[in-house]
């Protein structure tokens, strides 16, 4: 057995930081030797600091652990960042300067021309903008690398197989996202009790410019955006894990609904075929009743790492129309990152 | 004053039957005289055959009423049916054979060539086809008359005033659906308890069908109908009341969003020109703020019978979108009725 | 017609706030001329103020109102309070030192031995003891009126009759509270979706302590506390308003459960001796159907004054068990604070 | 390895019935070889009867096993019930009656005086009943063990080291019960959206009977009722899974709050010490957060086995109140008639 990698967590307190403790728990790779947060828990216990929201109990390793400020140095190999996105560009800038590696789930440098934004099963090969990145910060020993939006990998990783095999030319997208993705406290109950709310600030521009790069050529050290049309209108829904989106697509190469359905079921990618920790073995879950994905029943598929598509027909002013599901703090957040990771590892980028 | 025209109501005791009786009580032109319905409360009073399921009282005057067969004779001088669909055909045609007026609210009549399916502010000019109904069924003294979906009316009215300035070539929607659509029981608790379900049996077909009927132009005692594509994705959210739909539109002739805008807020039609009793000053409301509409809050604008539109933007991939939101037992079901009977009042149609 | 009151809000950004407003639109004895919130509203239009989060549209006389500092001067004749507890003590007692009369819905002065804690069908001889408070600040020329907190409110109308007629000499209660009881943003969504929260801060002491003050008589310028044991175990369910309690009282002379449900039915007091404005026909509406009171139907009876009692039963362990439910930010706040100012003006106090 | 005893579910295709086959999938002393239901689902395979509605997927190993209907015989050593009501007395019967143990989880023979009504932490003695069932039923091969209600597992295990300890003279509890337990469909959507129901038909009246049966003493054949007052007001409230009940106990010795803290978080009983496959490692959790228990956190506690407890205080009214928490379809039903089973093989009655 190999040595594992020492972790630090920055927002540690939150949401996805909790999902990141409870995942990387007993991963072979990883393990939490730091963690941070923004807020006024700096000091404290972790016990003390954070009100444990998932199901089960905090683990015992995390208890005792102080909380530190989220500024180098911190004890650790490398860093996994969920840090609200007003603080996020600054401190993971740090770290990276400091020579650790971020891997963010925070949308600052997302769309920065220099940092992979990555899904492993999609664009794995967009790692060589590092390359780039260390180019241009000078004196630079980390570096960057970040996944996409909650919504926007569900969204990505849907269109892949199809992008690949027969182009995708417009993609309708009207998501129906869980409370989770708002974090804790989020939306208030009185907003969303017997109520939809059709607005999540940053989230339509997101999936629409995100998806563009993930589906990107590398070319010449940058990315060439895929030349497609995004549109996505958003929804909150009284839900508490699980985004869920109806998706339109239309495709440049004419395909059967068989050949969108096996294209679909039979994707697979990097992270399945070296059989990464955390990859599932379908990134995508076909499903053939009626009324499936739902997100209560679909959400833990694949232990929260598949993306679960249903509902498959023609449309009538696209080619074809589907539902897609998948977990938004673990898929869409801390799983993200840390499937990341392992591509590091894996790549042989992170030793 | 007056006289007020004899009402029977098949399928009083449901949902939309209810609603009917709550939105008849102080009507200056109809008064209920006859209530039916087709479950085992048929001889019972109206009080135990009927659990009052809407906020507030059942109406006092319907207490001691006995609950008929939806057979013909009934005391009234017209019909408003929301039999389910299954006994909805042959009931009600036996009440049109008999010489009753039959205003109706059940799917099983909407697509028949010689029957309007009528949104008063949309296409009121389709009462013509009656003509062709009483040609068609020969003997045949009273009529039927119906009113669209519940997400349908809602998207025409919509749609009825960018179609008629600019053109609608492409309607992309997808709709979160509220728990009353259902009926009741409807949906079981369990199954919409922190969840989405992506299937609404028959709810697709029938808006992107319905749709086109309405639009369409009456062109010798036929509907042409409407020369655009229409696509729906339907959704059931845990909402009490109020259909909501994300819905994108590609123009037919380039328009700004001011016009669209402007097409939209100033849209009325006959029943506000001729100040039908149930007819909302504004049968569409636009709304500015950045996360309106919502259920919660707009589904009881204009009565219930106003469309609340919001969050209008341009589109990547279609010209505009845009969100609505209407009452769907209200706009979507029993007012639609009763705007429909309003109509063949006011046209000399129901003398 | 009479000249109307000038009335302040303080904390009028607020849900109970927002109540106020919209319950004083058309209050035939009060009119609102001041707007004060003790957040970075100040200087602001209401409009810009506040986001309007109840049913219905924000009353247009409101929007260009200023909101103030909840300091006084205001421009008006009295106050209606429904500040935060933490700042309530030291704003309400300027208002009142600066010769405003202050009707409060704040907890701050409730139990204070000079403040009336007023339900004007229970206790409204204990005005009386404004002479007291008169004394202990000397050159207050205003002074402070309040009323209960939202649960206890409803359950000392229940108790107040059986007080009356057979004495009461223990009561268990078991509250299910809205989610508007804790203001807005209150309680996360996913803090309560999917689940039951079996704490509300301080409302089981202020139940049990606040209850035996409204039962307790006058006598000698002091109240003596009602002889009765109260336990409450207070919980907060998914509900958007209306607080349900499960009650079982023990009474000190024998009852039979006809004669406990004809002193519930049959109560009634000055506000509807008086024909006060708000004042509901009946304060207690009794229902005999097995499974009301439900929060979602019976929460606006009385127009939200009511307070509606079903399953009346004899109990195993003390005499009698009900379910007992009012509207919270009705009958349980705003209402009951405009209820008491009715009750100031219809006995002279406020002139 | 010991040979398993083979399992017929009656019921097989309802919430508790999927339970049982979730919980004996993998179970070291079962394996279940038949499965029957009351519905039209016989003949069927039971993927094809069965809608499955727990997370996660359908168990493969039942998914080709053919339903049949609830009469003997069934190719199995014992029966785990779960039949409706109306019909579990004939079937159960008749199970017995041709030889077959039924362990029952339905109600109706809970209260026969020849019937153990079993909790194994707390009265395993009660088996000894059978002796007399056997004597009253002449030629009766098998026999019939039942579990209590899903509301009274919880309270009587709660309640039974109390009993043992201190006495307890009079309880009064109030439920707020999950959705589950009406089984699917069970309530309407429409019924419990934003609202509480005060009422589940019969449930009071079991709590109040089940429990002074089980906490009752085996006296020369018979059961001696506990001497205890037990007063139950049962509500259903929008969640999932997990019955809550705010719990007051009048104890006959004084005990300090300690020592009923020590009583409860110390119970264990015959699962415990001779570690049944099915028993959690503690019957009662204990909690000291202000704030816990909650459904969604605590539900799943020793794996849904364990009883949660907190908000331990003195009451005013009886002694002590608490609040307690249990997963109503695992221990409060299908895991309960299993941890059954397991004390039959255990103590040597089953073999």
């Amino acid at each position: 057995m190999t040595k594992k990698f020492k972790v630090g967590i920055l927002g540690a307190t939150g949401m996805v930081g909790q999902r990141f403790i409870q995942l990387l728990e007993d991963h072979p790779q990883f393990e939490i030797t730091a963690l941070a947060a923004s807020d006024r828990s700096q000091g404290k216990s972790f016990e003390e600091a954070c009100t444990w929201r998932l199901a089960g109990e905090m683990p015992a390793f995390v208890k005792s652990m102080t909380v530190e400020a989220p500024q180098p140095p911190l004890h650790c190999d490398l860093i996994f960042s969920s840090l609200p996105g007003d603080i996020a560009r600054e401190s993971e800038g740090a770290f990276a300067h400091a020579g650790f590696p971020v891997i963010s789930n925070s949308s600052a440098f997302r769309m920065d021309s220099d940092v992979p934004l990555l899904i492993p099963e999609v664009n794995p090969e967009h790692i060589a903008l590092l390359a780039v990145q260390r180019k241009n910060y000078a004196g630079q020993q980390g570096y960057v690398v970040t996944n996409p939006n909650c919504s926007t990998i569900m969204l990505a990783l849907a269109l892949a197989p199809l992008q690949a095999k027969f182009g995708v030319s417009s993609v309708v997208a009207t998501t129906m996202q869980a409370l989770s993705g708002a974090g804790y406290p989020g939306v208030a109950s009185l907003a969303i009790n017997d109520n939809v709310l059709p607005f999540i600030d940053g989230e339509e521009e997101k999936i629409e410019q995100e998806t563009l790069k993930i589906l990107g050529r590398l070319h010449d050290d940058t990315i060439d955006k895929a030349a497609m049309n995004v549109s996505a209108q958003c929804n909150r829904v009284n839900v508490s894990d699980g985004h869920m989106a109806a998706v339109r697509v239309k495709l440049v190469k004419a395909a059967t609904i068989d050949e969108v359905r096996e294209a679909l079921a039979s994707f697979i990618g990097l992270p399945q075929e070296r059989r990464f920790h955390s990859a599932p073995e379908r990134p995508i879950i076909m499903r053939e009743e009626l009324d499936r994905p739902q997100p209560r029943l679909d959400r833990d598929a694949g232990k929260g790492m598949s993306v679960t598509i249903g509902r498959l027909q023609t449309d009538n002013v696209l080619d074809y129309r589907f539902v897609a599901l998948s977990h938004n703090t673990i898929r869409g957040a801390a799983g993200a990152a840390i499937l990341n990771a392992e591509l590091l590892v894996a790549t042989g980028t992170l030793t």
